[in-house]
C-alpha cells in the first residue's frame, strides 16, 4: 500500500490514523486524514505526520478508513466522495454500523469497482493509542485477508462472516454489555439498599459465576466512583442496541431480554443524556428505585 | 477447633468436608459427616478420613456447615438437630439460602446459645476440590472473624454484610449469571441464524466490552459443545434467581431485567427440566428462535 | 343479623358502610362503625345513622367488615381486636390483601371460633355509593353463602375460591389494570410524536380488539385531560402488582409481563409519587419518550 | 364511482368485497375482483355478482382496494399493476401495512398521478360481513374525505393522520391486543394452578378496571373452550407487533413492554405455529407453567 485515507479523526480515530501512520513512516507510505471539522485534521496531520486533505483528494487512496458515529454518516461522506473514487479502492468502514447499510455500501462502491468490508473495533481509546484493537471483519474471506496487513491498528482482527457480519456482532457485543451493564445495576442497587457493601459483593461476584466485564472494570470504575468518565456515550450505545434488535429483527428472531434492555437504555439516554458516558445509564436504575450505587 | 460437622455430601459438599477433614488431620481435630443417604456419609470417611454420625451425634460439633439444596431443607435438618445442640457452638449455613431465613434461623438459634452465620460459595466443584472457593460470609463481624479460620474449602471469604447478606450477594450474584447467560444465547442465535460463525463470534466479545463469564466459559464449555454437563441444575439456578427478586423486593426496589430473566429461567426449567444443567437454559431461546446455538 | 362493624372509613370503607347503615335501618339492625381518625367515625355516624364504637366495643358485632389500605393494617387492628371478638361471628376483609395473610389470619381468627373470609371489592368510589360493587369472596362455599345477604353494597358477589383466592383475582385484575394501562401508555406516546391525534387513535382502538378498560376509560378521562385526579393511589397499584407476583410464586409460575409491569409500576411509585392517583405512571413513560400523552 | 377492483379474496377481504357489490348494486357500478388464485375470484363473482378480471384489467378501476397479509405483498401486485393504473385513480389498502411501506407506496404511486391511502380494517370477519368495520385512514384529508363513501365495507371511518398513521393505529391497536391477552394469560394460568375457578375469575374481572377485550372475550371463547378458532393467525399477530415496534422505533421511542411481547409473541408464532388462531399464543404460557388455561 501507498496512500491510505482515514476518515473521521474522533477518540477511537484519531489514534487509528495515528497508528497507521507510524506504520506507513516506516514501509515509505502516506496517510491521508480528513474531518468534518477541518482544523482538526490539520492538528493531526501536525502532531502525526498524517497529510489533512480534502473529501476529492482522499479518494487517491487505495484504503480508505472510516470511523464515523452511524452509517447515516457514512453515507453522506460516500455520496460527496463517490465519483473520486479509484477502482480497486478498499473502503474499510471501521464505524460501528447497521448490517443493512454494510450490504447496501458494498453493493453502491461495487458499481464503481470498489470493495467495501465492514471493520468495527473493540478496545477502547487505550487500545487504539496502543495499536491493539480487535476488529471483526465482514466480507469476502479473499478480501478480508487482503486488507488484513493494512490494520496497522488492530491487535487482532477476526473474519466473522459476510459483509455485515461485522457490523452485526460489534452491535450484539454492545447489546450484551448494555444488559450486563444494566442487570449488575438493579442487582447492586438492591444490595446497597440492603445494606451490603458493595465493594465487597464486587469482589465476590467477580471471583464468581455472575461477573462480565461490567462487574469488572465499569461499576468499580466508572460508577461507584461517581465519576462517569464520558468516553462512550449512552446515544451510541442506546443506538448498538437497536441495532442489534434489527439483527434479530431480520432473521425473525426472538429476543425478549435485549428488546427490554434496548428499550431502557433509549429511555435512560432520553432522561439522563445521550452525551453522558454510558455507564450513566445506572443514574436511571438509581431513580427507579431511590437509591444510589455506591 | 476440635471436632466440625458437615452435614449434606452433595458435589460441592463433599469436596468441602474433604477438605475440613484434611486440615483436621494437621491440627489433631475430626470431622464428622451426615448425609440424607447414610451410605454417602459411610464412604466419605472412608475415602476422606472423616466420621460418619447420626444427627443427634452431629450435635457434639463446635462448628457446624451444612451444605444442602435449599433453606427448606437446612429448616429440617435444623428442627430435628435442634435438641441436641451445645451452646456456643456456630452453625456456618453453606447453602445457596434465603436471606429471610437467614434472619430466622439465626434468631432461632440464638435461643440456645448457637450461632448462625449464612456463608455461601462460589467456585464450583473444581474450587471445593482444591480449596479455593470464595465463600460470602453474612453476620456480625467479630462472629465472621472468628470462624475465618475453620474454612478449611476456601481461597478467600470475605464479610459481606449483616445475617442474610451473604445469601443476597450469592443469590444477586446467580441472577447476575442467568442474564449474562440469557442475553448471550439471544444474540448468538440471532448471529448463527445471520450466518455468523459463532466461535469467531466469541472470540471477539470475549476481546471486548461484552464479555462474560457466559461468553468466556460457560457457552463455548456447555453450548457449543452440546455437552451441557449437569454441574448446577436450571431448577436451582431458577431458585436463586426467585431469591433475588425476593431481596429486590424486600427493599421495595424495581428490577425489570433481573425480574424478566427470572420469569424465563423458570420457564426454562419447566419446559427443559429442572436437573438439566443449567446452561441448558439456552435451548428454550433454540426453540424461541428455531435456531441451534452452535 | 343485628349488629355489623365496619372498620376503615375511606373514600371506599365510608360509602360501603352507609350501604350497611340504610340495610339496617329497613331490618332493624345497627351499624358500628369505627376508623384509625376517630373524628371520621364521628362524622359517619352524625350523617349516615352509624355509632361511632371503640375497637373493644366493635368487637359485640356478629359480622364484621375491614377496608383497610393493606393486610399490614388488617393484621394490626386484629391483634387488638382479638380478646373482644365473639364466636360463631365472621370476619369479612374488603382491603386488597394477600392471600397469604388471608390463610394466617383464618387461622388465627378460627382458634376463637371466629370465621374469616377475603372478600376484595371493585367498582370504585361510584360503585360504592350506588351500592353496586363487585366482591371477590374467597372461603369455604356454606361460609360464602351465609354471608352472602349481608353484603349490602354489592352489585354481585362472586365466590371464586378457597381462603385467598378472592385477594388473588383481585390482585390479577389489578396487575391487568396495570399492565393494560402500560402498554397503552407506550403505544400512545409514540403515536403522538408521530404525528397522530390521540383522540382519534383512541376512538378506533375502542372499536377494535385492543381495547380495555384503560383506553375506553382512565386514558380519555385522566391522562388526555392531563387531570390525573387522585382517587387509587400509584402506591397502592405497585403494592397488588407485587401481591399478583407472588399468587404467580407461589405456584413456581412464569409471569415476564406482569413481572416487567410491576417493577416498572414500582419505579414510577418511586419517580412520581407513591400518592398520584395511578394513571400518573404514564407520567413516566412520558419521561422515557420525552412526549407527552395528549 | 363507476368501477371499483377489490384485490385479495381472504376471510377479509371476500365479505369486504361483497359489500362492495351490494352498494354497487344500488348505485350501477361494477366490482372486479382479482385474487392470488384465480378460482377463488371466480367462485367470489359468481356468488356475489363480481367481475373476476386480470392484473391488467383491474388498472381500469377509479379505486383500487387491496387487502392482502403484508406490505411486501402489495408491493409485489403495485408492481404488477402499475403500468396499467390510470391517472386520477385512488389506492386504498386495507391490509394491515407497514407505515413506511405505505409512504413509499404513496410516493411510487404518484409518480404515476395516483393517490394511495392507508386504510386498515378492524372488526373481524363478522365486521365485514355485515359492512360494520372501522377504518383507520391515513393520508390528506380531502382525499380522505373523497374517498370516505366509496367505503361499502365501513361502519364507521376514522381520518387518524398522515400517509401511513392509519397503519400505525392499526399495528398499535394489535400490539396492545397481544400485551392484553399475553398478560391475560399470565395471569390466568397462575390462578388456575391456585385453584381458582376461571369462569368466576373472568366474571369478576370482567366488571373490573382489569378487564380488556381479551378477558371479554377472546379468553372465554377461544381459550377456555380450547376451540382457538383459526380466524386471525399468529404469525400474523407477530408481523403486526414488530411493525408497532418500529413505529416506536421510527420516533426513537422506548417501549419496553411492547417489546417484549413482540418477542414472545414471535416464539409463539415460532414454537406453537404461525398458522394457528393468535389466542393460541397462550399454549406457551401454558407450556411455560406447566398448566392449562381452562
Amino acid at each position: 500500500m501507498k496512500t491510505a485515507a482515514f476518515l473521521g479523526l474522533g477518540a477511537m480515530g484519531g489514534p487509528m490514523a495515528a497508528a497507521l501512520a507510524r506504520r506507513a513512516a516506516d514501509t515509505g507510505g502516506r496517510v491521508l486524514v480528513w474531518n468534518r471539522h477541518a482544523d482538526r485534521a490539520q492538528a493531526h496531520a501536525a502532531e502525526h505526520g498524517t497529510q489533512a486533505a480534502s473529501l476529492p483528494d482522499v479518494g487517491e487512496a487505495e484504503v480508505i478508513f472510516t470511523c464515523l458515529p452511524t452509517s447515516a454518516d457514512v453515507n453522506e461522506v460516500m455520496e460527496q466522495l463517490e465519483p473520486h473514487l479509484r477502482p480497486g479502492a478498499v473502503w474499510v468502514d471501521c464505524t460501528s454500523g447497521h448490517p443493512d447499510a454494510a450490504r447496501a455500501q458494498r453493493a453502491r462502491l461495487l458499481e464503481r469497482g470498489v470493495k467495501f468490508l465492514d471493520a468495527p473495533v473493540s478496545g477502547g481509546v487505550s487500545g487504539a493509542k496502543t495499536g491493539t484493537l480487535t476488529v471483526m471483519l465482514g466480507g469476502p474471506a479473499d478480501e478480508v485477508e487482503a486488507v488484513r496487513g493494512a490494520l496497522a491498528f488492530a491487535g487482532r482482527a477476526v473474519h466473522v462472516g459476510d459483509t455485515g457480519a461485522g457490523f452485526a456482532v460489534k452491535a450484539v457485543n454492545n447489546a450484551l454489555l448494555a444488559v450486563n451493564l444494566w442487570a449488575a445495576g438493579e442487582g447492586l442497587a438492591a444490595l446497597a439498599r440492603s445494606g451490603v457493601e458493595l465493594g465487597a459483593a464486587l469482589d465476590v461476584i467477580n471471583a464468581s459465576s455472575g461477573r462480565s466485564n461490567a462487574t469488572e472494570h465499569l461499576i468499580p470504575d466508572r460508577v461507584l466512583t461517581r465519576a462517569f468518565p464520558p468516553t462512550f456515550g449512552l446515544g451510541l450505545l442506546a443506538k448498538d442496541t437497536g441495532i442489534a434488535l434489527d439483527v434479530v429483527d431480520n432473521v425473525r428472531g426472538s429476543a425478549p431480554v435485549l428488546a427490554q434492555v434496548a428499550a431502557l437504555c433509549r429511555a435512560a439516554a432520553q432522561m439522563i443524556g445521550p452525551d453522558e458516558d454510558h455507564s450513566a445509564m445506572l443514574k436511571l436504575i438509581e431513580q427507579m428505585n431511590g437509591q444510589e450505587i455506591r
